[in-house]
């Protein structure tokens, strides 16, 4: 039993979002953007670190569930001035999850796309989608709010992680013989993740 | 009076640079670099992050001046690549100084040139060079920790941190008449600083 993470960085609008995973079983448990409004890039930055802080100091006080977070790993940006934008959010939302002591794992786009759509090209919308449908959420999430659950849901999913998650999990033994690769919240516990 | 951080950031190595202002003049305090040692960029970040957080933490426990930032502002950067792992390190140092409360003020390396060497197309050497000289350093510092300085330098030579400088000094009247650009540190204030 673990909650995760998942952060989609931006230095005008950082996604998020949170899982709560038991065994076999993923459920949705917040979602959101940290937006940022200052033309000056350092206050940007603190916006950023001090909100994905805020986040997960409130999960970490409320919960006992170890948590992890998982992050996209960006090899190449379109360009220079834009890459270096998005190094700078990156850096300050993984600043703030280490400094909560949170490990941080990376996973390339194909590697989140796979892992949620079974296709590692899949589009926006197909992830999105998809993101909806394992977490049986009805309202569709801002689309960096997504990709922040769908990097959460990526790993979750990953044999890495799984390995990880079920050698401390009570449902070891039921969820190693089951098949990978088609998480399933059950009715009672989203609804159980959303009273909370 | 008051201190300046100057931080030059890097993936691999980051520079930094520490002196006290006291109305017109300059001493040094500290310089050294934040090296990285891990192939996984989140470590890096952390590392980043706590070095600086562990250096500014130490002069604000024993010192009593307000402490400010400076940081050089990168516009465009090689390449994409490169400019993703400045990005990062950037946004981890910024993350930490300003989550202890600093201002950052940011300064182009034409700036940074100008005000430490009169010049703004002047070499690495002649900055370093000049770093040393104002500093009253017999010792020349490791490349990015000279940078650092030249960064913190700037800051304080800069007429709006001076100004701001000056509107809290005690050196205020005597300051504002001296000619600027020329910052001198006496003998026996060096000894004092590098003493503590």
């Amino acid at each position: 039993m673990s909650l995760i993470i998942g952060i989609d960085p931006g230095s005008r609008m950082t996604g998020y979002g949170i899982i709560d995973t038991q065994g076999d079983k993923l459920a949705f448990l917040d979602a959101g953007t940290i937006r940022t409004d200052s033309s000056d890039m350092p206050t940007r930055i603190a916006q950023i670190f001090s909100g994905v802080t805020r986040i997960v100091a409130h999960y970490q006080k409320y919960s006992d569930k170890p948590m992890h977070a998982a992050i996209e790993q960006v090899f190449m940006a379109s360009n220079p001035d834009s890459a270096l934008k998005l190094g700078q959010a990156r850096g300050a939302a993984i600043a703030a999850l280490t400094a909560l002591d949170l490990t941080v794992s990376e996973y390339t786009a194909r590697q989140i796309k796979q892992a949620v759509c079974g296709y590692g090209a899949a589009g926006k919308e197909q992830v999105s989608d998809m993101v909806c449908r394992l977490l049986s959420l009805t309202v569709v999430p801002q689309a960096d709010a997504a990709d922040g659950l769908a990097c959460a849901i990526c790993h979750a999913h990953s044999s890495h992680s799984m390995s990880k998650l079920l050698g401390n999990s009570a449902f070891a033994n039921r969820s190693t013989s089951k098949k990978k690769g088609r998480w399933r919240l059950s009715e009672e516990d989203a609804l159980m993740m959303l009273k909370r």
